[in-house]
């Protein structure tokens, strides 16, 4: 089988495609054979060597494939299952612990850059019923992230108005659950074509923050002075003092990304006066995703696509991943 | 203008409709005139002697129209506001206590079949935006029943599986509310046309449970044998036993209705080796009823109205209601 | 070692002192030195046949004691914890599904009335610092009902009044998480001496339900007409209704048990007209004996023990069990 | 009656003890005989006019007293009712809106450095029985604070580790309330005095801050590396860093003062891959202070009093208060 391993200390050309023989599946495993992957902020830092990796490690944590084996005591999947890959694989339910957090894919062990993987049988779902091997890999990091913002921690409920900020795959994820949940939804973006396919995939008002730089006001006026319910806040330092003044009295931030730096000058009195609510997120649990996909099946919700490339591309796709100009998922075929 | 009083001790005969002098606003009042009203069981409970009332009461808990003048110290409306009357005046917001379910408009004081109406201003909220009177008379009682059943004690989300009883409006309203929460909706009657019907308004499957009598099997069935997450259960004694059937584990049943009885017979190990929650419900806040109103206005959802009778037909508008066959509000136009 | 094996279909005169090698932990497994059981109805009803087990099924699902070693792949217990067993070894957190109740010790595979017990490492939580084993072994199932009850579901807060009905193990529990709560606490019991016990608990008020039959109506008059934010409802048909009558305006029942009898009638708008929510409780996860286990520690509670048998009496302590005038967890040495 | 009139632009000078007619309660209202006050941060600042308030404005928004008459429509309360006002009047139950928290006594309209107040009976409720009216006044601002912290949105169970940081009176009262649900309190000071009466009120460790300038290490160590469940943060830009660092993956931080400034240095990732939850608060409403004062009568909680002084001496107490050697609340005696 081929698959990619990552020599340390990482780079784009430490990317090396090699054949080794598929593995065999144990008791409790299954064997997949992955047909796409998707890419995300985190793997991007973890192939560039930003987050050291064992030497050879095989990257990506997000993997898409069919069960081609299962081992002993293996209930839950059975060969010619489609399924998708989930992010901690030891995080089944419930809250996140300091145990149920160790082990992700792509990271502390081999990911799904790789024509075959078997893993624990826990480390996948069944993907979404009629979904091709490139839309079930979106969903594993992004997707099950902004599902936990909007419905998981938000308990986001109709007529509630969330507002999502660029066009990030988090972002159209929100955008699109949010809808799902019955939810007016505010998305900002710099550029006005962006704007428009905000729109189309079902955005009630955007904002263009280039245009409009206190774009909080702008939220403002669009709710009649009221602010939103809900701010899915992946900008970080540049973006949440506003996002704080974007928000209703009472309202929820669900804190994900670093996009533009890691610390941020945080007014403690707009929080506290205003009674905010603030979760820190990230991605969920194995049940959580189930939830996902059940929604996903009953709302026909499609993930925004970008582009794919085959698996021996992997450094193209990440060179196109990191210009930005992407608008949903970059992903692989494998 | 013209009202209808309740001669003591009530039924259909005893609905006088008669001629006063329109009423006064004093401080924190409105003064409406009311261009709708609708009927709800309780009503007809009420117009037919079943609940005591006072002698020459004004009927009906529902009602919309515009606001004509404000007392003084009334801020959130203002005249030309169109509005729409609230269950339980005094229960504002969190949870009900037995101080803020006393007054109750049409029963402990007068209601709203009545060309105008004067009173606190919160026994109103404004109707939502684009509403006729009748859509908005058509609320109060069933629409916002359905809303706690469905979205403050269901908690619905998006995936969720809702199963709907009948035809009756707290039914109708759910299949809406929990389509709009993005949830999968089954719905039951016992009439082919009305099964129809459902459909059209967004029901995902239906079944006939005179032509299925064990419907909770068939539910079952359309779930994978998984069971749904939540039943807005009104049937009563007729009903709960199959509905807690139909139930996944963990699953919710959102208890409303009396339509088959008082008195059921409950499996205890149901309900607790399958761990079900069941939230007992009756109506809702005035908070609850704006939240509705902006999930209503997101989603353009109208309600359904099965027929109109003008304010002096009132008594035709019973005998309608009585006999069953309406699918929808059966409302007054005042 | 020696164990207890039940022939089918089962009966005290079948329950089998044997002798047999002791097992070898596999990968994720942990050995445990058995030193400690406790017995619960549900125990009762398997080893009398009731509940129809697998012959020579080893009894008992409460289990207490040593590791005495681990096999590979064990990271959470080591050789010389104290642990307490799992009712659900699979239900880690979360919700309860189909896959997670599966299996239980002592009905699907063999218990706890054995020397020495091979199982998954997740089939034991360690045990509270300080306890006995036979204090370990009384927590399992009654304990972490009682608790997923009080703090889980009911989420009892201080100032909350909660009402506890009869003697029975999940009672005495819940009067002692309640208090560590800080609620208020009325119980009831129909022997006088009994009632002395549950003052000394901790019960701030106490009430013979044969003296006062219609008890609902004492505990009304004990919150000054309010009635009680939460019962800890294990009676039954007996009992429901009067628990009904005793709960507050948006009162919480947490429904356990079957002491009465399986199938109760239940009055609808009893449940719905005062927003009662009822929570259908079936022991908890690995997780939420964790929680309890802290719970314990913090708050230095000490369960109950009524009386100790040893092992080769586990006859005579099932026959004590069933006389019914046990105050507190009847326990085996082991 | 006296009374005291602040002039404006505010100044320990310009607090005037003037001499004016009693009112008298129209419909709704209570007349209350205001016996004693207490000092809050936020008097402070409006003291001292860095707070702009009206010309002539009565000061201080936490009072207790006797009510003397009430006016027609008052149910809830009767001439001797002990009672103590409510921080925020309008804020009856359930989310604070824009509406609700307007109005605040002391600064949008006349407080309680008064013989006697008239105000909406919904101004005040019970105080708890058996308080002295001092202990009662203690309770309106920083009590409910705490409350909230802990209870409402902390909703802290037993066994929890809650962490409190120096001797304000919102940390003193919420080690109160953590001991009284039952959780285990970590609490912080500079000085070993203050840490010895933080013991002897409950605290089950303390640490020296100053001792031990990286306490969060500390609080680890205490937890045996899992951290906190939940802070309880007062500190602001001086301790919200170490707040972050001392808490468990998915742990809870109540997010209240600004003792140490207003804008924080946050670290995003520390909040979001820890899956933090912070809850801003400002005080609650009046449903939220029956509750904690439940709480109060069910665990005999005795609040914490500094130093009294006369309402003639109110400059002084205020001299006494920014000196901040207080330990519990200082009041005064009207």
């Amino acid at each position: 089988m081929k698959l990619v391993r990552l020599r340390a200390p990482g780079g784009l050309d430490r990317l090396d495609l090699v054949e080794e023989d598929p593995p065999q599946p144990g008791p409790g495993d299954v064997l997949v054979r992955i047909r796409a992957c998707s890419l995300n902020m985190r793997d991007d830092f973890a192939v560039r060597g930003k987050t050291p990796l064992a030497d050879r490690r095989v990257p990506l944590s997000d993997g898409a494939g069919d069960v081609i084996a299962v081992g002993s005591n293996v209930d839950a999947l059975k060969p010619g299952d489609s399924v998708v890959s989930v992010f901690y694989p030891w995080w089944l339910d419930g809250e996140m612990t300091p145990a149920t957090r160790r082990d992700i894919p792509g990271e502390s062990f081999d990911g799904f850059a790789s024509e075959y993987v078997c893993m624990p049988a826990q480390a996948f779902t069944k993907a979404p019923a009629g979904y091709t091997h490139v839309q079930a890999a979106a969903l594993t990091c992004t997707g099950l992230t902004a599902w936990r913002g909007v419905v998981v921690c938000g308990k986001v409920k109709p007529g509630d108005t969330v507002l999502v900020l660029g066009t990030g795959s988090v972002s159209l994820f929100a955008l699109q659950f949010a809808k799902a949940a019955g939810a007016r939804v505010i998305a900002t973006s710099s550029d006005e074509e962006k704007l428009e396919r905000l729109s189309r995939l079902g955005a009630d008002a955007v904002i263009n923050y280039k245009a409009v730089p206190d774009w909080s006001r702008k939220v403002r006026e669009l709710t009649d002075g009221r602010g939103v319910d809900h701010v899915i806040e992946v900008g970080g330092p540049a973006t949440l003092a506003q996002s704080l003044a974007a928000c209703r009295t009472g309202g929820h931030i669900a804190l994900i990304g670093v996009l533009t730096g890691f610390a941020a000058d945080v007014s403690i009195p707009a929080i506290f006066s205003n009674q905010i609510r603030i979760s820190g997120i990230s991605i969920g649990s194995r049940a959580d995703q189930e939830d996902m996909i059940r929604a996903i099946e009953v709302n026909r919700i499609e993930p925004v696509i970008d582009r794919r490339f085959p698996l021996r591309e992997i450094a193209a796709a990440f060179t196109h991943y990191a210009a930005g100009k992407h608008f949903g998922k970059v992903c692989l075929e494998v």
